[in-house]
């Protein structure tokens, strides 16, 4: 197996563990005074590790600025706490909450040193680039799924039958530390759990299959893989409301894992329907994704083995398989169809909602299929085919 | 297998591949117009990228100074370097060659933004701790081995019977991006890329064995070591001077992925010995690794089989085992001899010299085993067996 030429943009310092999020108050000290903190619907008062981290705050003479992300970050949320914040000298923006918290950090870190309206800067949308600049940004998940912390990328959502999701991106946007605490991912309900384990696990599959994949990214995907999968491991007692701090501490490392792989390999087919299905209808990004990830995989496998039976990713599906099976010395073609067959029990144990009850109805079908891209998929899906996924789901 | 806390520190963008190198004149474009440019003692013009690197960077109206590096670099090198160019105003420094190049470069973009001689901040000899300020600095390995383009210290190296290898050592050392073309190491001589690729291979297998390995260490490196390994895989053609670009290119993955490891999960005791060989004798770096590797590895495994018969460090030597064997379903203890035996393969068909071809003596023994550190190494050997190892190896 050779090994093509790869880029592998730059990683911030990660500090993983239980207790972690106590390095929090210093590591925003070393930025300056004023802290620009954001923070989640649910108050972040009610998780336990918060009054030790206000005192700490407190004790090193932090200026704490606390404002609200509520639901997934829109242009105007962005450009409004942006605006507010614009003449103060903010030293460090940091955010404590899941992925749409994250994101909307990350987007304001960056916002606060750029002219004008976020939706300007957004691909696919404005006509400017971001020039890279921010302001120092740390990331503090307290979900365990779209590895925000340790992707480059903020996304942007404005959800409407004319609605987007777009990507405020740049290298240089990736934060400068992320304190990942699984204790923190303790406090989130089991279905929001559940579903963001699907988003994460999705992620370190759809990097380790991309066409973009690289040897550090297949590495360390598969590695992230193996530690939630095998035979009732983390991820299925995730997806069961029975996980235990060891098993948090395995998702939370496959998120953020599945970060730097996203952010490196890109991502295929589920992540390419997801967000157009997420700006166009108000489903959880975590749900559709749960909804996706069998019907996705099966069909993207069952066109890899009837047009391309020598390829690379067929070899990877087998490797997949292999890691959740207890058979040894099957064939490739085994091992295939057992990582389907698995994918398909967690779903069944997760039970995500089928389409047409977040309101789309089969005459939506063919928007969302021209619309939803799947460059990096192991192998191209046409609008036709996206379309017959879609219909199954419906 | 839970998952324990870790740190991750800051890595660089890395542009990997054959035909990289051409990308060094833009990096360096992007930091400014002074660039001052380390190169190695063999003459970077006889490499036959150089014509065009040389040309790019002209057209680019950056002003190249370039100084050598010959031999490992001393403190005396590096602060008479370093007096030369602090009072201009370096845009970037950067380093095309073999490890000491890359560590002597990486060394002088620190010093040059600190005052007094680099003897005063090395690592257990100097009493001032480096504040982390630097120069951009670009790394460029010629060779595939010490994974320097991804460390953040720098081996300085004052040879006598009173020497030392010490490091110059902060998070914020790591370079700001490495290049890493194999075909840089083509001109490489065939014994010299044997002794580079046992270091770097050494490296790997040190991280992974390591005490303070972490998931992305031990993902990281399992899977370079898997592209390195194998049956009659890359390692063993760099071993036997029949290396063509695919090796190579593995070789420079494996060394760039032994950096990452080493700077985050340490290395054990052939690093511990081979740094304090260093100091005391003219012994270049890769063949003292190549001389140490088997037997460290097989009194270290043995010593684990006796006291820690359930440790997870046996399951790792279990595990590299089975990565170099063609046996399927053996035991572990199988598996943990069968590397072994691989390592005194490997070691045969690079010959390295025995110890007293160095100039040691039975009565250098006690001081080198006294003075080498084993503290990552999955199992303390003390000094009795310390002795032992070298005497074995005079």
């Amino acid at each position: 197996m050779s090994i093509d030429s790869f880029t592998m943009s730059p990683l911030p310092a990660i500090l993983f563990g239980a207790g972690k999020a106590q390095m929090l108050p210093q590591t925003l000290a070393d930025y300056g005074r004023l802290v620009l903190l954001l923070v989640g619907e649910r108050s972040l008062q009610t998780n336990p590790v918060w009054p030790k981290l206000q005192e700490s705050m407190e004790d090193l003479g932090l200026e704490v600025h606390i404002e609200k992300i509520t639901g997934e970050p829109s242009p105007k949320l962005v450009d409004a706490i942006v605006e507010d914040y614009r003449q103060h000298d903010v030293a460090v923006v940091a955010a404590i909450g899941g992925g749409a918290v994250l994101d909307g950090g990350k987007a304001i870190a960056a916002m606060l040193t750029m002219e004008g309206s976020i939706i300007e800067y957004l691909e696919g949308v404005g006509s400017r680039e971001p020039a890279g600049t921010k302001v120092p940004f740390v990331a503090v998940p307290t979900t365990a799924g779209t590895g925000s912390e340790l992707t480059c990328n903020s996304v942007i959502s404005a959800v409407s039958r004319e609605g987007f999701k777009k990507s405020l991106r740049h290298e240089n946007f990736m934060p400068d530390a992320a304190i990942i605490d699984p204790v923190l991912t303790a406090n989130c309900p089991d279905k929001v759990s559940a579903f963001c384990s699907m988003d994460g696990f999705s992620q370190l599959v759809e990097a380790y299959l991309s066409s973009k994949a690289t040897p550090m990214t297949d590495d360390l995907a598969l590695g992230a893989i193996s530690r939630l999968g095998r035979l009732n491991g983390p991820l299925t007692r995730i997806c069961q409301g029975k996980a235990d701090l060891a098993d948090r501490t395995a998702m939370s490392y496959g998120a953020a894992i599945s970060g730097i792989c996203l952010a490196n390999a890109g991502l295929g087919i589920i992540h390419g329907f997801a967000s157009v299905l997420g700006g166009l209808f108000p489903i959880p990004h975590g749900a559709v994704c749960a909804t996706l990830l069998a019907v996705c995989n099966r069909v993207t496998l069952t066109k890899l083995q009837k047009e391309q039976s020598d390829s690379v990713a067929l070899q990877k599906y087998a490797r997949l398989g292999r890691i959740f099976s207890n058979r040894e010395k099957a064939s490739d073609r085994f091992y295939q169809e057992s990582f389907i067959e698995m994918l398909i029990e967690l779903t069944e144990l997760v039970q995500p909602a089928p389409l047409s009850s977040y309101g789309i109805t089969f005459s939506d079908l063919e928007t969302i299929a021209v619309q939803s891209g799947c460059k990096n998929n192991p192998i191209e899906l046409d609008v036709g085919e996206r379309k017959e996924i879609l219909k199954e789901l419906l």
